[in-house]
């Protein structure tokens, strides 16, 4: 599948950057994965500059991990998933970065997963952690759905689930809305009887701390309580929306990604579990297989 | 009214603290107001030191319009209404404030709201505004509900009118639901026809954003448009449910207060809407009444 054009020893670093860390993997096309590394946040739209130290970090241990020396980064084609480079002024933010890469390829992460879920090839991953989002890549045209952020997008994620529990449970406490089990078990976590004592530790919390909640609401709802089940019911609805939406484009595959993605699977439309594949790689191979690809039109235009 | 015990000429000044600003106003019991000063926000849960100043600048200024000297300032009775400050620690930290009064008597802006609005008397009122929640006193005990902050609570306010009509306008732009007249006027206001587009010019903004967009959610509603029409019903349904709540106390009136008490009013339960009276007074002089009490109390306590 790999164009002769591009070198048989050639080194290649995916970095799949990520809001709570960055993740980097160098790879031989003759010897397959040398080595790994783990850094820091590496979102861009939180940071420009940590997202640039964490990337270094990350790959400075992947190269350490594979034995190369440090020298080795200016022998490195690199292939970039980051969040937000959909936005022009954050790629060209980030292209404009004095980079030790042989050359630097950047695409958002959403490609760079689906890249990795279907090994290179076209298909849909829908992402479901934290946050959720939709995305397919089809015939070199890419879309997405979702990914609008918290709190007013990203339905039937872990943050969304955990966000409906606390406005149930405060409703709940006024009695102006029913109590459960999810509401008692709240309660209990936050360590308080009042909806001001829930209030207060969630004001002004981010994403992430919702997203935490999101286990008492999937546990309760495997128990039938009815606020839960509602939740999810209504949380898996829209990802199953969200696919049935993807797969308008026609992709061959359709993969799940993300703390969520097993969770939420037995709550889908049947139609939509029916055809959820397993993603064959991760986002940092999907970085890389971007890089090489890149490399190869690169080749093929100059030929 | 006024006991025997309070001196007929003695002076009051009630502040009314808020998160946007600062209403003073300096009272007479022979003459009645004698000034008013506005000063900058005065939410103590967003900064204490920026809430002393704007109480001061309210203070100042009102003692100016009052024809009074800066001096006087230690011959008020003062009464604050100040958000907050139903938590033991925020009550404390105000109450040690090496303030200029002659005495201040400290409660939160919904005992101060609810003691003008029934101008001294129980009663239940309703707020309505960026926030939304339901307070009562009734026969020295006081309840409230609601007012959890955004995006947890706060059913039925402007901010989370915005919010619905942002999710309702983002789920349309990606054909994962219904496009209205509404989701039009969003993207006219935003200048933009992408949900990124929109969904960027909303991260991370504060609820006071979210609520200027409640006026197109209001306005297409009245033009019958199915998203309003179920953001507004069901806000509205709210508002209703938590009247039904404060009323389950027996207050003898009940009043509605904020922005969005005026043109929710029409959607509202006939049975609410039916018994809901105008506030006899504003929130400042409802902090002078409760001054006037409190050294009444003082007083009697003495006796």
């Amino acid at each position: 599948m790999m164009a002769k054009q591009v070198e048989q020893d050639q080194l290649y670093i995916g970095i799949d950057g990520g809001g709570t860390k960055c993740r980097a993997t160098i790879y031989s096309i003759k010897n397959g994965v040398l080595g790994t590394g783990l850094g820091g946040p590496a979102n861009p739209l939180h940071g420009f500059e940590r997202t640039i130290e964490s990337i270094m970090v990350s790959t400075q241990l992947a190269l350490q991990d594979a034995g190369l020396r440090i020298e080795a980064v200016h022998n490195l084609y690199a292939g970039l998933g980051l969040a937000g480079v959909n936005l022009p002024a954050l790629h060209d933010k980030i292209m404009r970065w004095d980079h030790p890469f042989k050359q630097m390829f950047l695409t958002t992460d959403l490609h760079t997963a689906c890249i990795g879920a279907h090994e290179g090839g076209d298909g849909a991953v829908i992402i479901t952690g934290t946050g959720s989002c939709g995305f397919a890549m089809v015939d070199g045209v890419s879309v997405n759905y979702g990914g609008h952020g918290f709190a007013q997008g990203d339905m039937g994620s872990g943050a969304w689930m955990g966000l409906e529990a606390v406005k149930a449970a405060l409703l709940g406490i006024d009695k102006l809305g029913p109590e459960t089990v999810l509401s008692e078990t709240l309660k209990q976590h936050f360590n308080t009887t009042t909806a001001m004592g829930i209030a207060e530790q969630m004001a002004g919390k981010p994403s992430s701390s919702y997203a935490q909640l999101a286990r008492f609401v999937l546990a309760a709802a495997e128990d039938k309580d009815q606020v839960a089940l509602q939740i999810v019911e209504s949380g898996a609805k829209y990802i199953s929306n969200l696919a049935h939406r993807l797969m308008e484009n026609n992709p061959p595959r359709l993969s799940m990604i993300g703390g969520l993605s097993e969770p939420l699977r037995k709550w889908l439309d049947p139609e939509i579990a029916k055809i959820v594949e397993s993603p064959k790689q991760p986002p940092e191979m999907g970085a890389i297989f971007f890089a090489i690809q890149s490399v190869e039109q690169q080749s093929e235009k100059a030929v």
